[in-house]
Formats: C-alpha cells, sequence, structure tokens
C-alpha cells in the first residue's frame, strides 16, 4: 500500500478493481482482429529491434525494406487499397493497423507510411483507372516500389511555392520535369536514396506556357534498380533516427513522361494541350487534391500516441520495481511510483493517452466515414481534416514530451539502448515535424474556426484569412462569440446558473467541458478582434498575423483538447458501471483537470477561475494521480504493448 | 527590417548596435586564454565530429580515448590539478575549459570528465599525498586511465545504500572488495568497459565487523590491457548516445587491495583495524566527502548551457536566412525570425542562455574560490554545493530544452546528422540524469533552504529534514517568511509603498528581483507550514514529504531562477552605457519577464499579479522578442562556437 494513499482511504474512496482483458477490448474496438495481425507479425520480426543496432545502414535498409514487403503478404498493409487490387477496402482498419505498428521499431512503420500511405495513396487518390490498373496491384503486394516527392529543400511547410515544374510538350505528347534551382531538388524522400522504382512528383503544371499550380505526375526513377537517365539521386545520408528509411534528395533535369503520367482524378491535359479540370479555383483545386492525402496525418497522430504508450509502459512498469531512498526509517527504500513527484510526472501524461487513444478513434471513423463514403461531404471533409491537423499536432507532441520524461524517470537505464527509450525518442523526433509542421497544421486548424462558416473561404492562404476576418464576416464570429452570449451558451449546458464556474463540482464533466469550451470561443473572439483591430490600424495585413501568431497556437491548442475531451467523455460515460468505468472517469478527470490547471493563468486572466478555486483544481489533480497510482499497471497493461516490443530485461526483468 | 518592428519603432525605441567583439571579451571573462586554447583544439580535432558517425563503436572509442589524451598533452585537461603534478592549479580555469569543450563531440566531453573531473578529482579530493604522488602525474598527462565506480545497478540517487563492500582484514592488511548481490554490481562506469587500469570503488567499509558507511578506494581493474583476476567486466552496449564513452559494468569477486587503497583524507584504518575519521558523524562524514566532488556539478551544468548555445545559434542563424510563405501578396516569403512565434520559441531560449551564462560565472567562481582557499568555509561550501546542484539541475534541463525546441525550428533539415541536432540530442539527453539526478539535485536545494540557519543539519536526509522541519526550527522559518515581513522585505527593496507590485515599471530589475524574492520566500514558508501540518496530524513522514514533492521541487527551481536573474543583473548593471549594455538589458528583462509569465499564474494565485498586469507582462515579453530579433545574429555570433562544430552546410550555407 502506497504510503500516500491515506488521504483518498481517509474518504470513504472505494478503489476500483479493473477488468484489463475487458479494457483491452474496449480499446481495441472493431479492429482487434487486424490489431491482433499486426502485432504477430510485431513479434515475429522482433528482432529487427535488434538489427537497428547490429546492422550497418546499408544492410538494416534492405531488412525494414525486407520486413515491409513481408508484411504486405499478410495483407497488414493494404487494408485500405480496393480489394480488386488485392486491398481490404477498410480505410479505418488501414490506420489501426498503421497504429499498432508503431509499438515496433518506427523504421519499418516510416517505411510501410512511404510505400502504402504516401505513394501508394497518392496513386489511390490522385490517379485514375489508368494507374490503378497500372502500379495498384504491384504496390500493395509490395512488389513496385515507390516515393511520394513532395517536399524540396527550399519548401516544406509552403508546398504551393513548390520550384519544380513540368511542362507540357504539346509535339511530343509528353511532360518534361525540370528541378529549377538548388531550392528545387526533392528533399528527404522516403525510399529515394535506394528502393523507389517510380515516384509521385509534385510539380508546378505548366501548360502552353501557364502556369497551373502544383500537379502530381508519376516518374520514373530507376529500372532494374538502376537510375534512369535525367534523375540524381543522393542519399540524405545519416539522420538522427529512421536509419532503416532510405532518404534522399531527388534532381530532374528534363525527365520525359508521357501525358499519361499526369494523375489526372482533379485536372488533365488533353492531348492537345488544353489543361482542364473539374474545379475552377486552382487555390481550392490544389487543397482538394492535397485534402485527399489526410490519411497520413491521422496515421501519425495515431502512431505517436502509441509511441506514447511504449514509453509509458516502460516508466510505469519500472516505477513500481525500482526503489530508491527509505520512506520510514530502517524501512525498505519506497518504490518510485510512490513518490507524489513521480506519479505528478508520468499520471497525467498516461491519462492524456487514454484521452488521446478515444480522440484517435473519432477522428479514424471519420476519416473512415469520408473515405467510405458514409459520410463524405464537404463539410464533413473540412471538419475530418481540420481535426485530423490538430490531433497530428498533439499526438505527436505528446510523443516526443512522454518519450522524454519516461526517459528521465528512468535515468540511467532508460539511457541503454536496450531499454528503448534511444530508438524512441530519436525515431519519433522528426514526427512533429513530417507530415506536416505541427505549427503550421496548428495554423491550418485556427485558419478553419476563423472561416468556419464560410466554407467557400476553406482554400485560404493565411494572407487571405486576414483578409477575410477583417472583413465583414468578422463581425459574425465577433458577435457569435461575444461573452455575452459565450456565458448564454454555457449556461445553458451546466444550468447553475451565473455562478456556473464556481460552483460546479471539479468532478463533472459538463463543468470541464464548460471551461474548454468557454476558453476555445473565446480564444475565437479575441483572434478575429485583434487582426481586425490590426488592420484597421492601417498595419501591413502579414505583420498583424505575425504578431498575434502566439494567439493563433493558442487557440487551435484549446479546439483540439476541447475535442479530445468530448471524445474521452463520449467514449466512457454510456459504459457498464463497473470498475473499468470507475478507473476511466478518473482518468477522463485527470486529463481535463491537469488541462485546465496547465492553463489556469488563463482562466484566471479571463476571470473564469478564483485563485481559489484554481488551488483546488490542483489539489484535485495530486489526489487524482493518488487515486489513479495502483491503477496504473493495469492501465498501461491494456494496451497490450507486446513484451517481446518492450525488451528491456534489466529494467523490467 | 523585420515587418514587426513597426511597433517598437512608432514609440521612439532606437535600436542598439551590438560591438559583438567586445561582447565576446565580456562573455570569455577571465578564462579567455584557456577557453582559446580549448577551441584551437576543437578545431584541430574537428573531424571527430563525422567520426562519431563514421567509426564503428569501438573504433570510435579508441578515437575518443586518444583525442582526450591529446588534449591532455596540451594542458587543456589538467587545469584543475596542482602544478606539482602538471597541473595548471586553476579550478575555475579547469571549469571553464570543460564548458568550451561542450561545443564540440560530447563523448571527447564525457571521456575528459570521467578521467579528470570523476576519477581525477576523487584521487585528488579524496587521497593524500600517498595516492597523489603514485597517480596524479601519470593520470594528467592521460598515461594512467581510471573510472569512478560509484553508481550500482540498485543505487543510484541514494549512493547511502550502495551495495559494494570493503571488508578490512587485519590480518592481511588488506581490503577485499566485493559485489553482494545483482543489485551490487556498479554499472554505467564510464572508461570501465576498454580503458580503466584503475577504479575508484564506492563501497561500504568493513572493520572488525563494523559497517563504517561508504568510501572510497583504489582498486585495480586491468593491467597491460587485460582484466586482472577477481574482476569482472561487461559492456553496457550500445547508448542513446555518447558511444564514445566506454561505459561498463563491474563486479569484484573478492578483490584484495592494500590497507594504502583507502582514500583516506577524511577517514582511515590503522593496520590493526581501528577505523579512525575527523569528522565524528557517518552522515557528515558521507556528505563531506562527496562535497569534495562538487566540481562534476559545476561542470556538467556548464556545459548543458553551452550545448544550449550550439543549438541556438543554428537555430538563429537558420531562421535569419530560411524563407517560408510570403509576408504580404505577391512579396518574397519571410524570414521564419520575422514570425512572432518563431520569435517567441527562440528568443527566450536565446535570453535564458545568456542568463545562465551569468549565473554559471557566479558558480564557478564560488568553486574556485572555495578550492583555491580564497574563501573556505562550511557556510560558503555549503551555499556553493546548493548552488552547484541547482545550477546543474537548471543548466541541463535548459539544454534539452533547447536542443529540441531548435530542432523543430529547423524543421526536416534538423533531422539529419550533418546538422548537428542528432548529436546534440543524443548525446546531452543524459545530462538531466547523471551527476545527480536533477529532481534530486532540486530536493537537495530545497533541503538547504529549510535548514538554512542550523548548519548542523547540512547532512540530514529527506526524513532528518522532515523531522527538523517540523521541530522547533519551522517556527523561525515560518516567522522569518510570514506574508507580513515578507512584504517589509520586499519594500525595503522597492520603495514604493503598499502597491509596490502594481506600480513599479514592468522593466525594473528591482521589481523582477522583488517578485522572484517574493516567490521564493512564499514557497519556502508554504512548504515548512505543509510539512509540520502534516506531521502534527500523525501522518508518516515519508507520506508528508512525499505529498509535498511538487512544492519542493517548485521551491528549488524558484530558488535558482533568483539567483540566475541575480547573477545577469549583477553582470551588466556597472556596465559602461552603450549597444552592448541595452542589449543585455534587453535580454535580462526579456529572461526576468519571460520567467515571471511562465509562473504568472502562481503570481495572479498568491495576489502578486493582478489579470491586468499579467496581461501586459505577456505584451512586453512580446515586444522584447521584436527588439531582440535585429539583434540574434550578434547575440549568438558573441559566444563565439566555432563554425567547425556547427558542420550544417545547407542550414546555414
Amino acid at each position: 500500500m502506497a504510503p500516500d494513499d491515506a488521504p483518498a482511504a481517509a474518504s470513504g474512496y472505494v478503489q476500483p478493481e479493473i477488468d484489463v482483458e475487458a479494457l483491452a477490448r474496449l480499446l481495441e474496438g472493431e479492429y482487434a482482429k487486424v490489431r491482433d495481425l499486426v502485432r504477430s507479425n510485431l513479434v515475429a520480426h522482433a528482432c529487427v529491434l535488434e538489427d537497428a543496432e547490429r546492422l550497418e545502414r546499408e544492410a538494416f535498409r534492405e531488412r525494414v525494406r525486407d520486413i515491409a514487403v513481408e508484411m504486405a503478404g499478410t495483407g497488414q498493409t493494404g487494408m485500405g487499397f480496393p480489394a480488386a487490387y488485392g486491398g481490404g477496402d477498410d480505410i479505418g482498419a488501414s490506420v489501426a493497423a498503421f497504429e499498432t505498428l508503431a509499438f515496433g521499431d518506427l523504421s519499418v512503420l516510416i517505411k510501410v507510411g512511404v510505400q502504402f500511405g504516401l505513394f501508394g495513396g497518392a496513386i489511390l487518390q490522385l490517379g485514375t483507372a489508368r494507374h490503378h490498373d497500372a502500379y495498384l496491384a504491384d504496390l500493395v503486394a509490395g512488389r513496385l516500389l515507390g516515393c511520394f516527392a513532395m517536399t524540396e529543400s527550399g519548401h516544406g511547410s509552403n508546398v504551393q511555392a513548390l520550384g519544380t515544374v513540368a511542362r507540357y510538350d504539346a509535339e511530343a505528347g509528353e511532360f518534361v520535369v525540370t528541378t529549377e534551382g538548388e531550392g528545387a531538388r526533392k528533399d528527404y524522400i522516403g525510399n529515394a536514396a535506394r528502393h523507389a522504382e517510380l515516384a509521385v512528383v509534385f510539380a508546378q503544371l505548366e501548360v502552353g506556357g501557364q502556369a497551373r499550380g502544383v500537379h502530381a505526375l508519376v516518374v520514373p526513377l530507376r529500372s532494374g534498380g538502376q537510375v534512369v537517365e535525367g534523375v540524381e539521386i543522393e542519399d540524405d545520408g545519416l539522420k538522427m533516427g529512421l536509419n532503416g528509411v532510405d532518404n534522399g534528395r531527388i534532381r530532374f533535369h528534363g525527365v520525359r513522361v508521357p501525358r499519361e503520367a499526369l494523375l489526372n482524378r482533379f485536372a488533365d491535359v488533353t492531348p492537345d494541350g488544353t489543361y482542364v479540370s473539374s474545379i475552377d479555383n486552382p487555390n481550392r483545386r490544389f487543397f482538394t487534391m492535397l485534402g485527399t492525402l489526410v490519411q497520413g496525418r491521422v496515421c501519425i497522430g495515431g502512431a505517436g500516441v502509441n509511441i506514447a504508450k511504449v514509453a509509458l509502459t516502460l516508466a510505469v512498469r519500472y516505477a513500481t520495481r525500482r526503489r530508491q531512498f527509505e520512506a520510514s526509517p530502517g524501512g525498505r527504500e519506497q518504490l518510485l511510483l510512490d513518490y507524489g513527484l513521480h506519479q505528478r510526472r508520468l499520471l497525467p501524461l498516461l491519462a492524456r493517452t487514454y484521452a488521446l487513444h478515444f480522440a484517435q478513434d473519432t477522428v479514424r471513423g471519420q476519416l473512415h466515414d469520408v473515405f467510405s463514403g458514409r459520410d463524405d461531404s464537404p463539410d464533413a471533409r473540412r471538419r475530418l481534416e481540420a481535426r485530423a491537423a490538430g490531433m497530428k499536432a498533439l499526438g505527436t507532441w505528446h510523443a516526443t514530451r512522454t518519450v522524454q520524461e519516461g526517459r528521465e524517470a528512468c535515468g540511467g537505464a532508460g539511457y541503454l539502448a536496450v531499454n528503448r527509450f534511444a530508438a524512441l525518442k530519436a525515431d519519433s523526433d522528426v514526427f512533429t515535424t513530417f507530415e506536416g509542421d505541427n505549427h503550421v497544421l496548428l495554423q491550418l486548424v485556427a485558419k478553419g474556426l476563423l472561416t468556419d462558416h464560410a466554407s467557400e473561404f476553406e482554400d485560404l492562404d493565411q494572407l487571405g484569412v486576414v483578409r477575410y476576418v477583417t472583413g465583414l464576416a468578422v463581425e459574425t464570429v465577433i458577435e457569435k462569440t461575444s461573452a455575452h452570449k459565450l456565458l448564454e451558451r454555457v449556461r445553458d449546458l451546466l444550468p447553475g446558473g451565473e455562478e456556473w464556474d464556481q460552483e460546479a463540482g471539479l468532478r463533472d464533466p459538463e463543468y470541464q467541458l464548460a471551461m474548454l469550451r468557454f476558453r476555445e470561443e473565446h480564444m475565437l473572439a479575441g483572434l478575429a478582434r485583434r487582426l481586425k483591430a490590426g488592420v484597421d490600424r492601417g498595419r501591413d495585413p502579414g505583420a498583424v498575423f505575425s504578431s498575434v501568431q502566439d494567439h493563433v497556437i493558442a487557440l487551435a491548442h484549446a479546439h483540439v483538447e476541447r475535442l479530445v475531451l468530448e471524445s474521452f467523455v463520449d467514449a466512457y460515460k454510456d459504459r457498464p458501471e463497473g470498475g473499468n468505468k470507475v478507473a476511466l472517469g478518473l482518468l477522463c478527470d485527470l486529463y481535463a483537470l491537469s488541462t485546465i490547471e496547465a492553463d489556469r493563468a488563463w482562466f484566471m486572466e479571463h476571470g473564469r477561475l478564483t485563485v481559489q478555486r484554481s488551488k483546488a483544481i490542483s489539489r484535485e489533480v495530486g489526489d487524482l494521480c493518488r487515486k489513479v497510482r495502483p491503477l496504473a499497471v493495469d492501465l498501461v497493461d491494456a494496451w497490450g504493448v507486446p513484451p517481446e516490443m518492450l525488451r528491456s530485461p534489466d529494467l523490467l526483468g
């Protein structure tokens, strides 16, 4: 019994018993079967975790390729493709498979992501039957490897400004692909340095001398293992991690591809050189194309959550085994997790991991609904894209933070490669950057909120947003989010009268939700006002946006944290009574209150927390940590990280 | 001109010009010469940065050993040893040399630290003439390599509970050193796996059947490169980083060493087996021994600050070169550092790095004064130990945080090994753990504050502190720190009347200091009261301590941040007027106000910030960032990180 259980016990609190198997079933949800398949594949190839340390880089790249191809053979990696090409026709399952793969070596994960998610996804989503028929069956089977050549040395976040050009030569009926300038070389492209035979290349399309914006084409890189003429490939060299993935740089020196190489779902060029598209607005066309690739973000965010699970499984289990310093004179040394500070370090992260898990269920479900056509509308797509962007940012930052805290919580042992943190840290570090830099993604989320009621503006760039918001429609946002209206809406939720934020129980989910909703709407209104005021004062819109950028990020953060809490509450509130529900309730409260606590300065500054209540929330967080403490091992075990993926013989042994 | 300069310019603010050379001279201080020596050694061996990626582990270990020995030949690594043994007789210079070495490969840094700091330091500080004569000359020259065998698998933080035993055999006049149980194996010991011939082994001394606590002995590990009989060495294997250092595990199977092997400065065993010591209290004896090794913490904290400088030099210079997204329609893309958010991410870290630099000057000076005898008293030692512990924690966390933020701010480029962040991140990660886990160190700092007026209790363990604080003397702490007295003292500093905290200028250093002092003293009083209240209620002292542990850490944090601000203010307030002074003033304000901003919830909760003033501080931080922006490149250049240490051809080129 932890010495700190005393106050909880004294208050008549009865500690819940967790049914780990039932909890695991709840977490696995409808995708238990594919997750089991991935787990067994992970275990079958468990030695890749050691290969990552043992093998030379080139050998390790081959090993990772081989594993990815072998996994393809089990059907694991093709879940999202049409059955006609050997796929599973189930996009939700494909995301669940990817998430589960994140329990293992992350080079394998990213190799799979590059081949089946980015390359395969681009062919599937941007191409048409001719491309599907030509490539998908081989691609899904892992016989045809390819890469996704979007990012350039000069442009990562601002993809519309890419420098690679594809000019249509009507006479030859071909596109000529050229790297124009050093900044236009493709860079960090996974699969490029060694294995890709084809590339989906994003380039500025020029037809009849007219610039048509960024489009994607299939360009051959290798034939029979040899790089084809006109293509120049350079290895990106050693990276912080993910060294089983062969990232490289590509230059195109007037490479000619047939007209049919254009992935022409949204735009095409006729043989005589006429540009045609079903979408008139070039900006909207570009974002529509990009939007079809949203699955990548959903996958990476979910992978981040599962990386955090691996780190916490290690740190929590070590902390219930490792003792240091006596708790009472002459007594036995105390377990790390019985220290209040250690609980404070790990258990809010555990609660947040549960919260993000359920929020990931939501966004995966939305993705499935949109892409299966179950609920595909412009509105649904926009909601999905915003949520995917936000979840990718929060999930991957959560991974970075949790891996770091977990390593430190395991002390020097955490530094040994055999104990997993080395690979977790090095491999997952770039997750906050690829598939969209997190800060850029959060700006996208905020943009969506600012322009919520004007779907025709969904494809605005940063300046467009400023102009839009400072135009007529800003009044709508400001009005809609006026303090008065805000409080009215909150009162509808919490019928406690004027003093809802002072009287409600801290552990009332309605109170917690009301707080997060209030924060979000208040930030949205404030941001809109700031943008408008800046432009009204005659300042340059770029400067105005730059000066409020921290508010933009804060708003997006607040929005996603609110969505996460809603998913968590929805996930457990209707569960049958019992220990599992009680435990999930504790975790949900811990997530909600530690989230409010972390931003309590804002709530005080905006009149929604008194000093007394702010302190009470901190006390409640401490108390919740003490209550979660005895459940911690069950809670991490329910995630079902295969023991083979944990290694760490000394740390857990 | 950054678009965001507009508001600053409008207010009549004149941007200072920085004299980079003069600023660099100020930063180098009295140790410019030794720092130059280290810089030239770093440049001479610059290819080690590539060797770290290129060589097999064993070959890299040899390379790092060779470099450490070559550096020893230049006098760089022996500054802290007596001239009689080939040293430089200047402990301050030895710390400055170590700090500067942190600009380069960190395996070299830690190899040097293990050999000359830990091993050499233990021989010098715990041994007497017989050990000095036997080992120091060879050790300083790098001819005799050794290790510091303190940590065990079972005990890192709680060193008093080590399991290795050294039993005195009076008949033979020898100690028998034995690893008792698996937890007692020495672990993570640098230099052990390959290079050490000797080890300073920390073991429980048993003389005549009586336990005498932890003492250090010199034990041979290898002879002619072969591990000696009775010693068993295992390689710790691959680590997250620092793979040029050969960490290992050591087991002793009844290894016999002569009586003279005991490092007997503070305690000895006579030939007939009588234990004698100049310090009666065993606890105090142990902490006195440990206290002589404080230099290691001063070195690691300083290294952390310089690691942050490398990361920021890269991130700031990249951000003044890299453009992404247009600021105005059709205009050129905007430099990253002209984005308000990017400034917010990097510039407070830059200011904090300057602050920690000057605070490191202070602690290095104290170390020099104590160990050169210029100011050696129990009080001075205690102050030094507390400050060293606190600075080690803040300096190394700052490194972890800054490297991470810098990597993310450089995007995908930051992930390539050639751009330095990979090594910085992997190698520096364990700095928060070794030389004392940061959380454990901060508890030590807080203990020092709680028992400040009772030097006889300096060697109390955690439970002793609880008992002490809950005894009579707590009244002194509580009385001394009552809200009334606190405010009185603050008013002495800021003669602005009752409303000092509402009326003073935000950029008045006296205001900033008063805020940080108030926070510290208020936290100290609150902690003392909490401890007392818990024990008065009959709770177990261990549980009481555990439940207030986050307050303990917060207090220590507040204390060290206050010390850092004092050092910074002292360092620039008397400088001659001019651009450099103005720039340092901006940085000092940015450090102080961003520190207050980060904890503004606390200040609001404790009545020291109104909502309006809290918001004003956030605005001021943003404004300071905009003012520091045009100075940023000069400010990082003044640190003088050799270009060869930055690599990053594409990132800076």
